[in-house]
């Protein structure tokens, strides 16, 4: 009997704080079947990697115009494949790349989550509004890819 | 030899009578190669699923809108992933959302089914117009099935 | 000085009262850039267009699908013509036309607004998720339309 | 003769300072074919309309989630409608509305120009690199669309 | 007030028999807000345009492509902006392009109607079953032209 | 070292010769990591799906509508997941429904083969030129299936 | 009564010669229903547009990405509003952007007509192949745009 | 635990050097999960294919027709697929077809990698400025590859 295909989830956002892991950690208890993708998480890893791979750059702009090339190639891809896209937003930095990902997945029809302190609410009305479900914790998206995903009493029953 | 993909059909509409069970046994004693979706047909567990994920309202309005946002997350990925739409109508309540289903499933260009007593076909005149068929019995729609994945004598014979 | 593409507005729905006149009326007063569209809502006309151009039926089944057939041209250009859709429910009827319209203007990204009394809330709950404004009274649509077009000074300043 | 049909271009983000204005005066100086639309940028008007049309809410992220409805079906059709969408950061806010509209620009298809302080452009990588131009001061934007509206020597001559 | 945008109406198909100028005659009757669209109808100009314009050729098969391939540009503009295209097809010559026509017609979500004597019904049941009318006269088009595009009272009321 | 997806051939079209058969013995014998897909080619089967199913009618148009919108939810499925549309046509019968899928295939992008005896080239002329090749013979498609799936050396040299 | 809609025609390529000119004024001879649509072919304002309007550069790369960036605003709304596209290839010259406009307008499914010197056609094949026509003479194409724009006897009559 | 769908990479352009064999010798040593699609380089096999398999023809242009046609269907069905296309320049012949390939992927929304020496950057640069990077030598493809791919700690964590 064929199981129904994965839910491919994007985790875009905030990378300073361990929310990935905790979504993983829940959604492996939890044995649910998803596969997530994120952004490169490693910080310098991410900044560096248009002049690492593609040459120096003296101008700061160019610099990043490389690096940002590339990491989109990345997010792009993964934007296109998911079935659901949860985007995080935290107190530090101003995370424009989160809000910018939140629009290409509600343009896209994607399905959007957003993860939020409730502190963020009126600074990201417009992106809350676009989302099919806003929350504070990362647990949260667990218990939502869980109530998604449950499969009902022989929902694969006629398949070979 | 490869046998081609299953067909993923999506069951949406009346939670209140086993016609989706009828569907699956029907299409597993025929051995069909299909896979059905469908949404939590718990009632309660439905009802409540936005409250008890992303925290209680008194407003009755906004505890239903909770529970609708995570309830389109399922429905829209499952929609989207249809290869065929069938959509139940019964006499009791109504069901707007079956009818919203079947609009989706038209204007996304879904092949639909409709599902409903013969008394209902003036009222369900417009979605019987967009749909490809239209029955009264959960085990037409199987017979639906097993017409429409039929394999053709050598159909996969090319494939290594 | 060029002024901006009026907005097409679709009413679809409940036909038994006044509420598009309503719309018209507060649109008119506000001299609002707006042109409505809606199906035809001379009830009997509508029925019975069907068998009156393309032959009578015996079978009222086969009656109802002629007729739906030409709502349906004139519905589906008017919905992909539309910048907004507004669908109307009441307390009467099972109006699956409505909710289909609605699940159409969704899928095809149009900004939809529904229209109902309260007390059918919990029903259309699927529905006014999907719904960028929900409200009871048709001259809150007029309040709406006047925001969304509303001219900012100097809108159009730079056209010739 | 008939000339071309204007360029709609979509004005977001920053709504404290002049840039707007700058943008329309130098292209009305120009004479340029381009008609412009924004969002409502009287602040206190954008952040009530949801309640003040739809009835007032106790909670404070409902009554964002309202304002929000209302404003998404501007900006939606003005983005849809726009040949070319400019997004302004500035130094102060979040603005993650702004890069939520860019988001959408770019996963629509639409070309992007993004205004902001040099200083930025860090925070903005992902942004600027989906930007067909970078600039700062706003009549760059208006030298933009004067060169891409310019017309060749006979561009109508053949057009009754 | 502004009247509603006209309907583009392409009028596909047999082009030895007078029925788009009976439609066309009796759209005039009645005064629709109808623009209609056809293929070249002189068929020696039709079949020679080819090597008239792109120079002659000693195989038929390329003299057929070149000119096909000039049909094809002006039929697929023509098919792209129609509202709703209608496809005569009659007793004589095998009219595989009015079949070729309704499809893309159909793949492209334009609604389709088709006119025959009913005595083909069953060689054209694939392309009838796509069609949201069919009949048998091409004054029944003109009837179904004045029903989708009659205007409701007031239904442009709001446009300044 | 994974394979690359097979392609997935769509048979569109005669049902009276073995052209099916030749094509696919044709590819079992080159061994080519093709799928193919038809229509039900049992006539009787086809012609009384829609009433055997869905009950019987009175009326040959309605008999044949029921039946073509069950092979619809085929065709359509079938095409939608075709990399490669093969259309053939033979020298009987009218056959508007092969001409009715050419024109599907060619709207939704799918490269097309023709497959016809010389002396239909006129009367195809349309269809041909959208199509990427014509041939007479069946043998002729398992060549060009053979060449378009030919594996460069090392094609999925990367791949775990 | 009503005319339709002109074409949009973009001409694209080279702008060294005169081809352009030439099929404007063949185009105004006929006084055909046409918008002519081009790059800027002043060769230096279009290479120095980006430095220009943006700010100088050091390295040639990003001197040419600025400048490529803006034309391709320009560019790319041509494309997407025509009806339409005409790309010139002239024996000087590596040309890629021509061919780089004629691959996108074939992803878009706008028509393509292809003109150059018969000596090309080798190099050029995989272009032409997806052409509607090919040709060597600018007056050629306006003769096609000619009879693609044609009206037929009474082609507008039901419009009011 | 499952992994992620492989990436499919298309390498278009070049065929007289070994740039191809270079990327895919770096991606075998990394270990990476991509697969490669690839035009077919036995250049003879590529020129005579059309009339190999369709039949010989006198004129030159045809013959080239029939063969670019049958090397269209591969490419675009490879492009389709693609994740990610990356096409190859170099000093040698006018390459119009790698062009063009490109503006089909850019049309197609699909990520661009542009490999070329240094030196042609001004003739490639309406090319360049639709890429997400840039590139001289096929080993960084592979470091790109490596980077897009690289998996987050945890990433499949989630799934069964």
């Amino acid at each position: 009997m064929t199981r129904e295909t994965p839910w491919q989830v994007h985790l875009s956002g905030e990378i300073h704080t361990d929310w990935r892991e905790r979504i993983r950690a829940a959604a492996r208890e939890r044995n649910l079947p998803v596969r997530f993708t994120a952004p490169v998480t490693d910080h310098a890893a991410s900044d560096d990697v248009g002049v690492r791979i593609l040459g120096e750059e003296q101008d700061a702009f160019w610099r990043d115009r490389k690096g940002a090339g590339i990491n989109a190639i990345r997010t792009r891809t993964q934007l296109e494949r998911a079935d659901l896209v949860v985007v995080r937003f935290g107190e530090e930095y101003r995370q424009w790349n989160a809000a910018f990902d939140a629009g290409q997945a509600a343009a896209l029809g994607k399905p959007l989550v957003v993860v939020h302190p409730p502190g963020l609410g009126h600074a990201l009305k417009e992106v809350d509004a676009a989302a099919m479900a806003v929350c504070a914790e990362p647990e949260q998206v667990a218990e939502i890819l869980e109530y998604v995903t449950r499969e009902e009493a022989g929902e694969a029953a006629g398949a070979r």
